[in-house]
């Protein structure tokens, strides 16, 4: 009653302080099962650094798991890293199979051995096998989690046996049964409903798909998903060399994995390199991986400058030029990262392939053909209205007609090849692009500027 | 044997627009279930327009169906619109019902009717109710085919008609029973599992979970995706305005539209307007819709470049500053746009919320200031070391730094406000950062050039 404090309804991360301060587990486990899925991923970001430190290991360990869960990796990550082994361990534990070996990789080799450390020696041992794979590889990706039964089991026994189990088949969701030999070899796979539909004294070897659809334990993202695509299944069984059964992959699993690796290569685009920043990380962690990136791009700007460097006397006579230097720069930029966009797009979609690349350079000819001839116009006339110096109109709306051309088809293929040379096209495209048009372009209007320069200073 | 034409292995739709001219259906379709899926898509867009036109005619409506279900919208839409009506229903039957509505949705008004026309008249009326709802909501991602039975079966009889209707059955990949009352309110829901367990003489009601999760036909995107992750269920029944059961939705179809998003939000933040583009488009509209964008760039292109000619008489002076109008240009358009990324990110993310301007200004006024002053000394130190005039190193530094800082706050809120205005981010967030940046430092550059115009040119 005495309480004053107000709490601000779109502060839902200050309840969550003041109930760690108060340190009332009971309460603080209500408070975060009430927020909004929504509200989660906000509310951890915005604690100080003090309570965030402390918030895992105020909570049960399933708790702390289930929180993980609703988080992004790096986020979860961060929270981890401040928590006592022991602690971490107990929620390790409590992550799905997936879950924990994506963790346990993505973690410095020593937490991540303290916590193994602190493990049950089975689970540890599962899940260094597991976070071993590639974390985009079918073994990376999958659960170890999953319900099999031999051949010659009946019907009416596999389901005495789900019976027994429904406690623990529960939590797994099961949506299949996996059918292996004496020695772990897959050798079929059951639905549910086709055991709910079958007589109790049929073999399970009866009923079963035969030689059913599996992957490689190697497989990689885009195998997987041709896999899914072909097989329309919500899940995939996963086989060693051997041919044994050691996991089971879903599509869900798979599908999130894919939309992380678009969403990295989206960020990289923009120049957050070495994975997603967070604006809750340490600043000068977010700030020297935001300069790896600008310190290149600074050494590519010299290049397109170094252009206009050359023409310092052209530029001194027609001063008027510098005006139209940026604009033919940005526009050209624009029109090629258009083309860069439908490259990436296409890739994705697999309409074309690295091997494609003058078709895409052809199609893009005749694109930057009409708009450069459509811009190159435009600019050209504003250049005129201004000046009224028909020389300048024409050195520059060339300049931007030719260079919209360059840009489009350099735009279309650079993805390609960069693809083709095993280059990640979402990171060097537009850097590449943008340098090579400027160059051009400053090119384009200085030296057709030089060269018509009795027409553009009237003596 | 005669036959000396050569296949490219690389060339697959050669293959394809050799058998549409011989006119064998069963060669064509063997060759197209033949096709691995990652060369479906790229074989459909490297047709010439003339077999392009013809495939699905040449084809079975089924085999036609499935084909369609392996594109991307656009493409699918590309080949139905040159496909005769009679026939274009006939392979619109045949695919599930969200796929039918969105194509139906998607096409011209003129040939949606006429295809609807030639369509069972039940399945037209269907199609169109579901084609109303807008795409992006429950309505228009819910699948219409699901399992029902009322509360007052009996185990055994679910069982029984489950076995009777086991081929219908077949295709839906039934996860789970729907239990709905008389006047089809929605009930309660089974899960395969829990009548695979019970005994036969259990009424439905008993063994059903009761008040199920379920979500409104008008639902949107993010309330689904806030649904879905809530519940951790792979499906959601849909109820009308009355609580009837009307529909289903699968998290698969859920995670492909909210991808099928993001994918034209990327589009769209590098000027692809008005949804995908693929090269197999005639070239003028590609050509306009890329148009549409650079054209208002142009404009925004203008504003930075009237800071530049006012400040003719300054750059007269001191030419070398031109050199440095480009890169300070583009490192701030850089700085910038990687605050913009992180924004979208933790948009995404849900870290921040529109509300969170301030915090998210405040931590990138640190980020910007820190990488201001390290890219300020480092093209101080160029511009010293190239021109040996410590003015000229002062002016072009102080802009770079101040302008970054600039830029890193602009970039960090701009996402934000425009979703707080109820723009699209991801469209304007760009154009208005880079204008905004280039105007701010082509002013800094030359304002303090100006001002130091006596240390810059010594007497």
């Amino acid at each position: 009653m005495a309480d004053n404090v107000v709490l601000d309804e779109d502060r839902p991360w200050q309840e969550l302080e003041r109930l760690l301060d108060e340190g009332s587990h009971d309460n603080l486990e209500a408070y975060i099962a009430d927020l909004a899925p929504s509200d989660v991923a906000r509310c951890i970001a915005r604690l100080d650094a003090a309570h965030r430190d402390i918030i895992l290991g105020a909570l049960d360990a399933g708790t702390a798991a289930e929180l993980l869960e609703q988080l992004s990796d790096a986020q979860g990550l961060a929270l981890m890293e401040h928590t006592a082994p022991d602690k971490a361990a107990a929620i390790v534990q409590e992550l799905p199979s997936d879950s924990q070996a994506d963790l346990i990789a993505s973690m410095p080799a020593e937490s991540a051995a303290s916590i193994l450390g602190e493990m049950d020696p089975d689970v540890a041992d599962a899940t260094r096998a597991l976070a071993a794979y590639p974390a985009d590889s079918a073994g990376g990706l999958m659960v170890r989690e999953f319900v099999f039964f031999l051949g010659t089991s009946t019907v009416r026994e596999v389901i005495q046996d789900l019976r027994r189990r429904a406690d623990e088949l529960e939590e797994l969701a099961i949506q299949y049964i996996y059918v292996v030999d004496e020695s772990g070899v897959l050798a079929g796979v059951l639905r549910l409903r086709d055991v709910l539909l079958a007589k109790g004294n049929r073999l399970v070897s009866e009923i079963m798909i035969n030689k059913p659809a599996a992957v490689g334990v190697t497989a990689g993202l885009e195998e997987l998903l041709d896999r899914f695509e072909a097989t329309g299944f919500l899940g995939l069984p996963v086989e060693d060399e051997q041919g044994r059964l050691v996991g089971l992959i879903h599509r869900a699993g798979l599908d999130e994995a894919f939309d992380e690796r678009s969403e990295l290569r989206r960020l990289k685009s923009q120049g957050i390199v070495g994975g997603e920043e967070l604006r809750s990380m340490p600043v000068l962690r977010r700030s020297s991986r935001r300069l790896s990136w600008l310190s290149v791009n600074i050494l590519l700007n010299l290049l397109a400058a170094s252009v206009i460097a050359a023409y310092q006397d052209t530029l001194s006579s027609v001063i008027a030029l510098v005006v139209f230097l940026p604009i033919i720069s940005d526009m050209s930029g624009c029109s090629g990262n258009q083309a860069v966009a439908v490259s990436m797009r296409e890739l994705t979609l697999g309409v074309i392939k690295p091997i494609d690349v003058f078709y895409v350079w052809r199609k893009e000819l005749m694109v930057g053909a009409i708009n450069g001839v459509v811009l190159g116009l435009l600019v050209g006339l504003l250049a005129y209205l201004w000046q009224d110096n028909l020389a300048l109109a024409l050195v520059v709306g060339l300049a931007l007609a030719l260079n919209s051309l360059v840009a489009v088809s350099i735009g279309g293929a650079v993805p390609l090849v960069l693809q083709r040379l095993g280059k990640d096209p979402a990171l060097a495209s537009g850097p590449i692009l943008t340098t090579l048009t400027d160059m051009c372009g400053f090119f384009f209007v200085l030296r057709f500027a030089t060269l018509a320069m009795p027409y553009l200073v009237p003596a």
